[in-house]
């Protein structure tokens, strides 16, 4: 296949006013960016997102743990901005909720992250907008969604985890509740909030209305927990903790190997009979105690020994190797230091430098392109993330046509960073 | 905001042949199906996707580990089907490939989940397909990807959590690489899916032509950990598995109540404050041990242990409410009796009885919906999850405008299931 970069991106002319900040919805503003809509990023004067301040940042002098210039940007906050323009605003200002009006109707979509009311507080909700623009599309991404008992609480990601059972479904059966090791809320919520804008967009071209757009991370972690009838499980009292075992089939484990831990996971019938026949024991294809999946599962301590018994004295590599030329489906575990070196990610290039906005691509750290491929579409080559206003003067210049002298009251007024 | 189903729903009116069996793919299919997207399920006659084996069961006896009639359907089929017509049809016949390139102009996308190489044995590859509709929308979704040296080994979700540096990233940091307790790669991947095919269809309506879209589980889960630059937390030796703490705040981390655990996230300077009078020690808003976040990540076992002495003799319930009260952001880890009665579950009302396609509603068992929520659409109301081949005959006598005696001919050569 060959790439067709004049074809365009799916959100080229799109418009979006930015107001998010920490995790999800920046992580959301960076994914409609990578799809070539304008994203807008509204911050605070003088301060800015708050993951601006979040290490360990990006410097002159490379990645670093501590700020030591105002030019230091955390590194999180380079990935999650790329492609997008900044300007500052003081939304409590009235100056600054009319430069927010004013560029409303030149915006297609809002994206916020604020919890419930502080929208209507800062005269900017939903309800208010649609009066003004009916075709707006606004989203709002919050930790437990507009309705609720627990609404108004503080979402982070690990109490999210933590209340939706993810927490609990991680870690080892006689061990405590144990977070998933990725921001799961953080960034499966602006995945759903990028689906909901994609489909109000489709909506608006045939409807011509806007729509509000909603999306917790609460309802997004349930969403993707409760892939069975967890009813069920508490019903027969079947845990949910099983530390790597699969609850529904054996052997399906991580296993040691002698330098570090393979996973193996032998969810057919057939695959079992080839495990028997790859460690050396082909009768146990016919033990009446391994002899189907229901069986094994009743001796699965016993079926894990057997394969640990054959891992153990086995590096990663040989055992992966062995297993895939069976068909056995096996991987190794890779630590950090194995990532950064998989041949396999080398050979997706999904890894590009990471960029910062004044000292350019920053030595020894990568950032992540968006991951969906297209056969005829180049994958997205953003601008570095910006600085803290940046593009203040330039947006209201053009958007607005306002004056210098214009700009320079608001810059005296505090609704706006100076350049 | 009141509710317009009159409106109808985005992708009315989109044809799916939805290739795809196991858990990414049809979890896809599922969420176009939500869409309002006409989704046909292809499944091999006489067996049908490998996970309507796969336990537990939904039953007309309510949900069962044992499958013992043939209407007996796996759960999670029943979740993921919600919506979608199925057919049966065998590709490895010229009669079933016919009948499925015969449906393909009636349709907008096709999505599978083969490994790579298997769509061009079977003759219905990217390459070829678009030759015969261009305005095709192909969406493939595997576990490493059509590139690079893994291409084609066997991906299960807990393999790619492995191999991505999820496992290493979760558990605790004297324990081994653990997976994360949901099925973050079968589950991610169909999201990435969705945008893909969104944005796919964006392109076609502006130039008329279709697109290849390519996820894989494996890009996706880099994408998700690779937050901040990994490579600065490999230069460092820093620690990916950390237990619940987060590597750059302190107090965050979950504390052992009297009756199960908390989850306290401190990531702000006055949180701390907060923190240290309810746990009544101000003094130690003064400390310089504690005194800024970098002192506290210095000492942060003593930081957990003074957050602990407090928490460990306090039910869940009381400092759930005293941190609220204080806007300390905290939370209960349910364990899954406790997610099962979450009043903020109930009032979201996320969760639909499972409906099985002969025995209606399941008792004890219950689905989640997709997860976003419009102002303006109601949540889809899909009809059950078919059953294995409901709606072959219907499909290709109105589709393709077969005869009865044409279809008990496709019967008799096996290429379809008879009624």
């Amino acid at each position: 296949m060959s790439l067709h970069p004049a074809r365009g991106r799916p959100l080229d002319g799109i418009v979006i006013l930015d107001l998010s900040q920490a995790a999800a919805g920046p992580i959301c503003g960076s994914y409609l960016a990578a799809m070539g809509a304008e994203v807008i990023k509204i911050e605070r004067p003088g301060y800015g997102d708050m993951a601006r301040r979040t290490p360990p940042y990006a410097t002159a002098h490379g990645i670093r743990a501590q700020r030591t210039v105002p030019e230091d940007i955390s590194s999180v906050v380079l990935k999650r901005n790329r492609g997008k323009k900044s300007i500052t605003l003081d939304l409590q200002k009235p100056e600054g909720l009319k430069i927010f009006l004013d560029l409303l109707p030149q915006a297609d979509v809002v994206l916020e992250n604020f919890r419930p009311g502080v929208s209507t507080k800062l005269g900017i909700d939903y309800e208010r907008l649609i009066e003004l623009k009916p075709d707006l599309i606004y989203c709002s991404i919050t930790g437990f969604g507009m309705s609720g008992p627990y609404k108004t609480w503080s979402a982070f990601d690990t109490i999210i985890q933590g209340m939706t059972g993810v927490m609990a479904a991680t870690g080892q059966p006689d061990g405590p509740p144990t977070k998933a090791g990725l921001l799961v809320g953080d960034t499966v919520a602006p995945l759903y909030a990028m689906i909901g804008i994609m489909a109000a967009l489709r909506m608006r071209e045939r409807t011509g209305l806007g729509e509000f757009v909603e999306v917790s991370m609460f309802d997004c972690l349930v969403s993707m927990l409760w892939d069975e009838p967890l009813e069920y499980f508490a019903a027969n009292d079947i845990r949910m903790r099983s530390g790597n075992r699969f609850l529904r089939m054996a052997p399906w484990n991580s296993y040691p190997a002698s330098d570090g831990h393979v996973v193996i996971c032998a969810g057919q019938q057939d695959h079992w009979i080839r495990v028997c026949k790859l460690i050396g024991r082909p009768e146990l294809v016919e033990d009446p105690r391994y002899a189907s999946m229901e069986a094994r599962l009743d001796h699965v301590a016993e079926v894990d020994a057997l394969v640990e018994a054959w891992t153990a004295t086995r590096t990663r590599a040989e055992i992966v190797e062995r297993c895939q030329a069976d068909s056995i489906p096996c991987g190794p575990i890779s630590e950090l230091p194995d990532l950064i070196a998989d041949p396999h990610l080398q050979a997706r290039g999904l890894l590009k430098p990471l960029m910062h906005p004044l000292h350019g691509a920053i030595p020894g750290a990568h950032a992540v392109d968006f991951p969906v491929r297209y056969g005829n579409m180049p994958p997205p080559d953003p601008a570095p993330a910006p600085m803290l206003g940046q593009h203040t003067v330039a947006i209201l210049q053009e958007r607005l046509k306002l004056s210098r002298e214009q700009i320079d009251k608001l810059v005296a007024l505090g609704v706006i960073d100076g350049e």
